[in-house]
């Protein structure tokens, strides 16, 4: 009944994150009735696909590798920040806290989905640390059980390498603009044993 | 600090139904780490501008017009059901219960998205019923005020023709599977209403 191209486009789209069956469809619909979508969608597609590349350094999406962050002579050196994925680094850039390197691992360890440390970008971390001049290491891994587990293993390794580096992990409290009584009483827990000075 | 084409990628991401800028950087970071799963959304998208096209009897989405239903010289003739899309057209399609031939109004009459008569495929509509055999138009149209506005004009104009031909609702009433008490008032009354013997 439907025709097989846009079988074929309704199933391809369902397969991204946070598309479903019903919304592939609603989305093929949209594109087919109207052209000049479809035609610059097409055309993105083929432009990040001969332009966009991984850079073998910190694995952030660039257009050259190494990527404008790792060739950046003006930053950090002996700091580095280690993330999960290429949003995290956007989210940091964009906070304009962050003047160091980046280290992006491509994930977290993860028992339920099968993540195990060999498929990140661990040892790529490991050798950045061992020969460059590296300071400190920002664990910037999210709060979740996975990220935490992630963030031990890996303290444990760069510790491991008996280089003298600091490793560091995210603050852990309540958030800019939160109420005190819609807080988890894991995040109070922790707002309060980490109080600071007034 | 995003790179342009995946800046550009995200932006026409961003225009599709049901996607936000989140979403969309979501989907545009999935597709850019799976090369594979980006060639075959291009490959699709170019398929379907390529090969899909729209019946220009009766709006349906095919691969020529007019439509393989249009074409189907075993249907009934002497029915035409009226939807707002192409999806409801599928809907009615699956549920294998119409053997007639379809007519895609592209949208319903609404004063808040400013779609007047003349932006539905109506004249089209009102050629048909003129020029055929028709005995009975069938305005399956959702039950929202836009809708029933909608089928209140259809039904007028296809009267206006003097043609007798019969122009039907779809029933109202309690939906299959569904429980009473959580039922609208609205739809209660409709069911009460248009009742039947057992």
């Amino acid at each position: 009944m439907i025709p097989q191209p846009l079988e074929n486009l309704i199933k391809q789209l369902s397969k991204l994150p946070g598309l479903g069956p019903r919304s592939a469809q609603r989305v093929a619909l949209d594109l087919v009735s109207n052209g000049e979508q479809l035609y610059n969608l097409q055309q993105s597609l083929i432009e990040v696909a001969g332009q966009v590349t991984n850079c073998e350094s910190c694995g952030n999406i660039g257009l050259a590798s190494p990527c404008h962050i790792c060739t950046d002579t003006s930053r950090d050196n002996q700091t580095i920040c280690v993330v999960e994925g290429v949003d995290d680094l956007w989210a940091l850039e964009r906070s304009g806290s962050f003047k160091g390197f980046y280290h992006v691992l491509g994930g977290v360890v993860s028992a339920l989905d099968g993540v195990g440390p060999d498929d990140l970008r661990i040892p790529a971390l490991v050798q950045r640390v061992k020969e460059g001049d590296i300071q400190e290491v920002i664990l910037a891994l999210g709060a979740s059980v996975d990220g935490q587990t992630t963030a031990h293993l890996l303290a444990r390794r760069i510790k491991g390498l008996n280089k003298n580096v600091e490793v560091t992990m995210l603050a852990k409290g309540i958030p800019v603009g939160a109420e005190v009584d819609y807080l988890d009483d894991g995040t109070l827990a922790l707002a309060l044993e980490g109080r600071k000075q007034f």
